[in-house]
């Protein structure tokens, strides 16, 4: 966290503003007052809840803890201190009862397979409880993790709207110490708990401090490998990272249509603003 | 099915020769050789499984038959019927043990609920088996469905690449005809099979027939809706079909993202185009 350079300081006080009008504004133009969130203990689910709270008033949100026999003790704690400091409603749903048979029947699916399947299980309970709860589903990927396609498509990264979309990892770090986040939940190792040991900076080799630079230069700065390579970053790591952000286009983008008529979804069927009924 | 306007009318060797040249490019672009699809006796995964059969082989292509108690044993027997006949692989999962233990932990979910709870199950399922069958996942939503968000978002709707999500209802059964899906598959009353009785056309309240027409008018030829009702149809159809297509408009694009930043994904980060790496 020391390591952040200054390319990827942000001013916290702006980015609080925008992300708290911007889901105020999105909840309510689609016609609801009220979010549902999971909050798993990590630092990106504690800031999407604190934010989330402070644009639509605590008793308008729902924090979901979903845990698994893989979720430490210490994740359900920090979880339900997030709750408690940001004073929303919550509820537990243990997914084992939920995901166990489907392990049994299929005993062949190897840990991310299974990561996977627990996942989606948890977007399903969201998607429900929002439904009760007559709520909207708030996103938690960062930017860090969009690009590099780290999540599980119609899992973690399903939601209606995403308020941390654009906020690297390490700016999401900064943003959380800004609200107040509890220290403890900021600087642990990020991990999604899908397995016992899961580190997110051991499963994908490389630290945070390191690849958000390397993201901002390709992405936001545009630079060419080269250039990037000229600016100090190894060869190697450069193509490594092209090549995740290449892979896993298809989970940044709707499914593509085959195309046969004058109007597709997706192609030049895209917005309803010019339908003033 | 007789009632399809002149405009409707599609030239089926056409469709199928695009339809099939698409599947075989985007599967093979992507990486693999080999699809996998959800089968459920209905005429949209019959075609979905004649098409892919066709284009990638029989043998590159796994049809999963994912029943529960609401799926009649006539759909069971269709989807085995489309099975031998495409000459596909095919492999049964019954979601009962995955869903019921849901149900029974979450009894206040309505039948609407529980169906989407069932249609997100066999999304789990079927992007599972896409990773040990080394595949694509096949979409088979139709435009009618997709412009109405007759879908479960995350569901039925979650796809690698959908062929048939631009041809309307009354389309697809054309297309069927002419590469000899049964007869009988192609003339049943089009049913989601969520709930016993359940029919697309008595929970919708009105039929594909008529539409199609006034979606293919509002849509295809970007008629107002004063010049639908000139064209015959009644205002509050024309009013409902409307409000449908723009209070779902949510299923037909990417989850907004807070924009902070000079490049956000889903808004000026889009195309790997130009990354010739």
């Amino acid at each position: 966290m020391d390591e952040i350079q200054e390319t990827l300081k942000i001013n916290t006080d702006l980015a609080q503003s925008i992300l708290t009008n911007f889901i105020k504004i999105e909840i309510e133009r689609s016609g609801f007052e009220r979010a549902v969130l999971g909050v798993s203990g990590g630092v990106d689910s504690a800031l999407s809840c604190f934010l989330t709270a402070e644009a639509l008033g605590p008793e308008n949100v729902l924090a979901l803890h979903m845990p698994y026999e893989t979720t430490p003790d210490q994740a359900t704690q920090h979880a339900m201190e997030v709750i408690e400091l940001s004073g929303v409603q919550h509820k537990s749903l243990d997914i084992a009862p939920f995901v166990d048979p489907i392990f049994e029947r299929i005993p062949e699916a190897d840990r991310v397979r299974q990561g996977n399947i627990m996942a989606r299980m948890r977007m399903i309970l969201l998607y429900d409880q929002s439904v009760d709860f007559n709520a909207l589903v708030m996103g938690t990927s960062n930017k860090t993790e969009i690009l590099l396609g780290y999540t599980t498509l119609y899992g973690d990264n399903a939601c209606a709207l995403n308020p941390l979309g654009d906020l690297f990892k390490t700016q999401i770090w900064q943003l959380a110490r800004a609200v107040e986040v509890p220290d403890e939940i900021v600087h642990k190792a990020p991990s999604a708990d899908l397995w016992t040991g899961q580190t997110d900076e051991g499963e994908l080799g490389f630290t945070y401090a390191r690849v958000d630079q390397l993201l901002y230069l390709l992405v936001d700065q545009r630079y060419s490998p080269e250039a990037c390579v000229q600016a100090g970053f190894d060869e190697d790591f450069v193509s490594e990272v092209i090549r995740r952000i290449q892979r896993t286009q298809f989970k940044r983008m709707l499914p593509p249509i085959a195309k046969l008529s004058n109007r597709t979804v997706g192609y030049d069927f895209l917005y309803l603003r010019d339908w003033g009924t």
